[in-house]
């Protein structure tokens, strides 16, 4: 199994933290995000959005952070990563979907801006209030519970991560969420879980 | 089972073509969005995101479009629109969470902000911007193939469908998409497809 990924990306570190997490040997490819090498054409032959990760495996290529968390749980974990049981896959599925969506245009959008200056979807401001929506439901789920899906850690808690992780990067204080910053040691603390290169 | 849904809303809309298609009976049940009932206390206890839709279904409650349809697909599709072979599910799964992050931040936003004056995350060209990376990918895949994922329709298709459709909507034209066009019509002509309230 290939990984193509950027040592900064939150996104491709959720991959290397399931393949780690399930001992699965891979080999990383380094993409060079000074030189924008996955906005080249040979990259987007693999990935026509231009984004790592990428994973490429028995022939098959898998691009988006969901997708290849969901290839390498069903492949690799059994059971527990991702259940194949309608009612659990979705509440894993859930979780998921809000990575992508309200921690991807909020805490990962207002670090990238304020880390790289890139702002392509609106102001600081505006990703920050996108990032509360999201803290604001991460809490809701974990003040009173250890895992955001299920009774145990699962491809909800490791899509939701690396972007919650580095909030004051965002300039997003943890604070209001104790639930919040007690579930990130306790995803830090599970034998195997990888860390971060950058 | 219960649809927790707005009428003009191309998530919720997304899971009433699933559930139409596979001829699953359920029960609509509208949110009132003038009145912003997705934001009020009795809604935000199924939903702390405050979006529709919603699923209630024996005990359980799902919310994201695309949980939705992974919880209907896997329940009610057999292998036909999420098959659980990993590399098909990572397949469906990379253009599900597409149309949860492109197609959502650019042509669902720059059609909000065009029909009801929201902007949120960024201006109107940005969101075109957006939209335009959305449907290259789509492009790049349709003008091969007759759907996005596998040989087949899958929720791929589904939920990428509706805020593709509204493009114009969003003041996005789709002539330079001929691939994405002829798609278009090739969804809404499979048995059973829903037609839009709104």
């Amino acid at each position: 199994m290939k990984l193509y990924y950027i040592p900064i990306s939150g996104n491709a570190y959720k991959v290397r933290i399931l393949l780690s997490l399930l001992k699965v040997p891979y080999e990383k490819i380094a993409i060079d995000n000074a030189r924008k090498e996955h906005k080249q054409p040979a990259f987007l032959k693999l990935n026509p959005r231009g984004e790592v990760p990428v994973l490429e495996d028995d022939g098959s290529v898998v691009w988006d952070s969901a997708a290849c968390l969901v290839y390498v749980a069903r492949k690799h974990g059994g059971e527990q990563w991702l259940p194949a049981v309608p009612a659990d896959m979705a509440q894993v599925m859930q979780w998921v979907a809000l990575a992508g969506n309200e921690i991807q245009f909020g805490l990962q959008y207002a670090r990238r801006g304020v880390l790289q200056g890139r702002w392509t979807a609106g102001t600081l401001e505006q990703g920050q209030a996108m990032s509360r929506v999201a803290l604001a439901a991460l809490e809701g789920r974990l003040k009173n519970n250890e895992w955001l899906a299920l009774g145990r850690p699962t491809i909800a808690d490791i899509a939701c991560f690396p972007y919650v992780e580095t909030a004051p990067e965002a300039q997003v204080p943890l604070d209001p969420y104790p639930g919040v910053v007690a579930w990130l040691a306790r995803c830090k603390a599970l034998p195997g879980w990888a860390a971060r290169e950058v």
